[in-house]
């Protein structure tokens, strides 16, 4: 089968790959569609040391034909963080196209039958790419308050930040999406205040919950300068490796500050069937697998919106 | 009259103060007892620039003979952060013996009248100093997690460690104090587990909560390397200026991170009036007023317990 392989320090498409090998309790999916995700650019740059079939985001068909996705953490639910339900963090979990097992970027994937989702008939399949990422940014909301007035901003006007924005939205929240890029910051729609990045200093500190999705070192500073005391600090972006950081603030303003990351597909897929959110404006350019490299290029181009790569044809 | 003078770069004693000035709302006390705090120590070094009389954990009398202490924030109680149950994050706030007002290390103090708290005739002096520092222990309960079965972790065994130790043991934690000296370690307890800071490498990540109160800049990293997925990291104490920090392990592992101060006086004084917790281990050294000078080199000793200013003879 084909199958896009990360090699450790960069990416090819395979045309001659085995099909996946199928794990006790695992199901056999024909991808029809996978996006791109800044992690896949990541892992391509060698992040995690991954090597195998990239893909995490992404709409399969069963073998009898009923069109799903699946959760990306393959936990062992027999471990004491299983049992307290953190699957999701279980040390023994393999990771979809991420950790210790192929991804979906591929004819053929396998995964965990508990972790489908069925898609409903009202989500195309480009919208439905974005069920994992989407689920990602209402985890901010099952972990902090927010909620009908809570005043919050979000940094960063990248796919996330634009997520996260339309998520604290639909709690009712006043949101304010602060970034570098008007171009970007426009694609956010009209229910959502912005702010241009460096229009944010006669701004105070006047929001309930400022969620970081800048994936930069100075993002951490903005957010605390942003976020009133005794407020909350959602950071949804990794940066690797150690940098200067002051944390006083955080002990003298007795901010909360949240590490969040993946989130509950079933309010992802609530929230694209109903319209709730509409994920159309972030959906970038389209490329046949065939052409897997050309789309890893065009996903890594400056203010690239979710490029898509077609695995079947339909 | 007396008063211990932060001067900004040291401390003296000057016998030549003009009293108090009373400002609206504020009361005039004869201070009887004043404990020295690491903070006190930081202000003589010249943290946060203070100049003026220094002292905020204190027992005094009303000028009608009962015995009180205060609150050390003196908010304006207008503002929106006031109006939203925030006083003690103020901006506009003075801070007694910190921050722009003169504080209890002297024959008379004024404090706002809504501050004052009476001292209940079980507890007597020496243990009254500890009901400030008490309530920030306090603190960690408002805002984490932490009841009957909570796996917590206090490292650092100073004063702060092992008052936040019994605190946590209060609501029926499992609390394992970590530190670096086995003999403060042995002031925590029977209730209270105890490690060696070097001997914390086998112990896993066993801690739903972990409170960082070493004051140091390795503390944050010690800290994350105990918490579980998902877990609650409390910051009691600050380090000045910037450090090398990875923040990554705070989003992959979900942990929440929660900057905690000052906190609730009622639950100190009932915690202290019942003997809930006996602070007598932490009592140090007792000076008059008028030796502030050894009473200040004796605090700033390594491994000093509480050292107390006696400011009234009673």
């Amino acid at each position: 089968m084909r199958g896009v392989v990360c090699t450790g320090n960069s990416i090819r498409l395979d045309r001659n790959l085995p099909e996946p090998q199928i794990l006790p309790g695992e199901s056999l999916l024909r991808v029809r569609l996978a996006g791109i995700c800044d992690t896949d650019l990541q892992l391509a740059r060698g992040y995690m040391g991954f090597q195998g079939v990239l893909g995490h985001e992404f709409v399969a068909e069963t073998l009898d034909g009923k069109r799903v996705t699946a959760e990306i953490n393959n936990a062992c639910h027999t471990c004491d963080t299983c049992r307290a339900s953190r699957q999701n963090h279980c040390p023994h979990r393999t990771v979809l196209g991420i950790l210790g097992h192929d991804g979906a970027m591929a004819d053929l994937v396998a995964v965990p039958i508990r972790n489908l989702h069925k898609i409903p008939d009202a989500i195309d399949d480009r919208r439905a790419v974005f069920i994992e990422p989407l689920a990602a940014a209402f985890r901010m909301i099952d972990q902090a308050t927010i909620g009908l007035g809570t005043r919050i901003a979000i940094l960063g006007d990248g796919k996330l930040g634009l997520l996260c924005a339309w998520v604290a939205r639909t709690s009712g929240a006043e949101v304010t999406l602060v970034g570098k890029h008007r171009a970007k910051l426009d694609l956010a729609g009209a229910e959502i205040q912005t702010v241009l990045l460096d229009q944010t200093e006669g701004l105070g500190r006047p929001f309930d919950v400022v969620a970081d999705c800048t994936g930069s070192a100075s993002g951490f500073a903005t957010a605390l300068s942003l976020v009133r005391p005794a407020g909350t600090l959602v950071l949804k972006t990794t940066i690797a490796g150690e940098y200067d950081t002051n944390l006083a603030p955080v002990v003298i303003d007795e901010i909360t500050m949240i590490g969040s990351r993946c989130g509950p597909f079933p309010r992802a897929i609530a929230a694209l069937a109903t319209g709730e959110v509409d994920v159309t404006p972030l959906i970038g350019a389209e490329y046949s697998l065939d052409d897997a490299e050309a789309a890893f290029q065009a996903a890594a181009a400056r203010g690239a919106r979710k490029v898509l790569l077609h695995v079947r044809n339909n």
